[in-house]
């Protein structure tokens, strides 16, 4: 194989703040993206090459997205993997990860079910799909985190059930309706922390990040501290089973494996972004590839690059921190701009809605001097210091 | 001040290679940048905001450029002067660095006579208004390097005189002309090694990056190492006396110094460049903040980044291997992707011609192990691997 450049030119259904990343390194790489999103003018727009406006389950917007591009993939699980297979197929070009892959990790039962049956370690659940369902998982785990098998993001779908006259309740809340619920029970992991593997799936090679640990409030990531504040025998168990779980993947590309690191130690696998993710942001200044250069890479069947880290890194997401939606405007900017090693990323929302995800802080400790707590305190207390206007 | 983003669109004269990484520096901050270019779909194009088909010197284009950014910069010195002033004015913007900066550059004798007016050590030079003056200084320094005050860059227009009787042929070569010609002569520098500092001048600050030491061939930058291989005495020289220019300019921006190291160890100015300069390509990558991103800082006024060195970087142009001009492909790319640290940055040019800038190659050592000129060996074998088809 001889690799070319100009490179294939990349269609990316959906153009929020990760297409534009994804847009911001691929430019270097001479790799032109192309995005599909609803929204005229979307984060990725500036920076992209093109924009078709159309719906990510748009049969027709996907098809002409495959036709004037070489190579797809997504950004947002909403995009429609029989349309991104058809439009595949009819013209003849990559879609990565796979559609299949897609499809099941849009299903967080049978995202679940598939670890599962490859041996992966994942919290105990349950299939609900009816109010005596639920009620019978309460029963055996004694309380359950209810989860709406499609749809969900940032804890959306989610609701804690303790008792099983709170079934009903729960699932109308959770998925809209006690008939026929399409949903999933899983028992409360009594876990230590949140951790993160990002991990990348190339023409034949495989690569994961350091890991890192999450800090989420109110089930929306806050900040990624990385290295992970853990024993070294946890992240090698959370860097084991990160490459199970991509070994059960199929198609190329980033995966955002989220984990629990339980009380006792043990590796349990949450969730999987099949695309970059919120909590390998810091990769863009903290390693020596970021996620989406090596996502580009992966999709193209380009070799993958270099996960090591260069320094010591925390990212802060910049939320929405209004009560109403309203123009974005955000201020106190030069606050990150002169701290020694701080990087701003502004997404480029026009708009700014309670915890909407804005932007984000990343600081990296050049020196190596600091405590990874004192790091992460001084990068928050510095996204803090931003306020929307 | 409070600065906010969205922050405001940047001007930008020229949307070459420099436009191109300034506009990918500009975008995670949330500055958008709008380019002026008389090439349609110019390098920078599709990474901008837009741009505006013009040329260089056209007061119309300009003048648009002005009525629709914040802020004017310009990244190739062939940007007019007189035109930016008057755009800058009529829009009610500002335009960095200063055109009258541009136009002190602009012009070799103007600029070597504004540094040796500041103090700062330059090559001996005389002023060459006519054949006459020019055997003068050729029988003064017993042989000069003979420059055309304007338009020359990489070299063209620089023609060695050895020879009295050799003037006539050398003005025509140099100016174009004999009669009337606007010239200087320089002494030849007995050159341990060339130099250069990247710095930039912000809103009350200054700050300057490690030397870099710079590999000529044919006039034409090949390679970068950085830290240079010279001695922290030398370095020291080297900053201060960058210091010292960057007192003696005006407006905010990055300038790009290049400078001779004797082989006495002295420190003399060569040439400036008022915008982001190929010798400081390095810092993509090996730096905290980029040449890119503090121009863009610089010019809107904001609070400058950090210049410190991450990793010891090398990094070595690609330049068009071709005899004749074609469409441009460059091959064998993978062996860059597959380097461990190595970065590919392609410039987005179609048609590659001999000796043109197509794109670089960053390298940086993460582990410190290696010996620099053991690291400008392999990283130029790895661009050397590269080759147009």
């Amino acid at each position: 194989m001889t690799t070319t450049v100009p490179g294939p030119t990349l269609g990316v259904v959906g153009g929020g703040q990760l297409g534009r990343m994804l847009a911001e390194a691929a430019a270097p790489l001479g790799v032109e993206v192309v995005v599909l999103d609803p929204t005229p003018d979307c984060p990725a727009a500036p920076v992209a090459r093109d924009q078709i406006v159309g719906g990510f389950d748009d049969p027709e917007a996907i098809g002409r997205l495959a036709e004037r591009t070489d190579a797809l993939t997504y950004e947002i699980e909403l995009a429609d993997p029989d349309h991104l297979a058809s439009a595949s197929a009819e013209a003849g070009v990559p879609v990565h990860p796979t559609p299949e892959t897609l499809r099941t990790i849009q299903d967080k039962f049978a995202e679940k079910e598939m670890l599962s049956e490859a041996g992966i370690p994942v919290p105990a659940y349950r299939r609900v799909d009816s109010v005596a369902d639920l009620q019978a998982a309460v029963e055996e785990f004694g309380g359950v985190m209810l989860k709406a098998r499609e749809g969900g993001y940032d804890g959306r779908g989610n609701v804690p059930v303790h008792a099983a006259d709170e079934a009903a309740d729960a699932l109308r809340e959770a998925v809209g309706t006690a008939e026929d619920p399409a949903a999933l029970a899983e028992t409360f992991v009594d876990f230590e922390r949140e951790l993160s593997v990002i991990g990348v799936q190339g023409d034949g090679e495989v690569r994961t990040f350091p890991v890192g640990e999450n800090v989420h409030e109110a089930e929306i990531l806050r900040e990624t501290v990385v290295p992970a504040r853990t024993s070294e025998a946890v992240a090698e168990r959370a860097q084991a089973v990160a490459r199970d779980v991509l070994d059960a993947l199929d198609g190329r590309g980033v995966f955002g494996i989220e984990l629990f690191e339980t009380s006792e130690g043990e590796i349990l696998v949450n969730e999987i972004a099949p695309r970059p993710h919120n909590s390998g942001h810091w990769s863009i200044e903290g390693a020596v590839t970021s996620q989406f250069e090596q996502h580009a890479r992966a999709v193209l069947g380009w070799p993958l690059g270099s996960t090591r880290q260069r320094a010591p890194t925390v990212s802060a997401n910049v939320l929405g921190t209004v009560e109403e939606p309203r123009p974005a405007r955000l201020g106190n900017v030069e606050r990150v701009l002169e701290r020694e090693a701080a990087h701003l990323h502004w997404y480029g929302k026009d708009e700014v809605r309670p915890l909407r995800k804005m932007g984000h802080v990343t600081v990296t400790d050049e020196t190596g001097g600091s405590e990874p707590t004192a790091l992460l305190e001084s990068t928050r207390e510095l996204r803090d210091e931003l306020g929307f206007q």
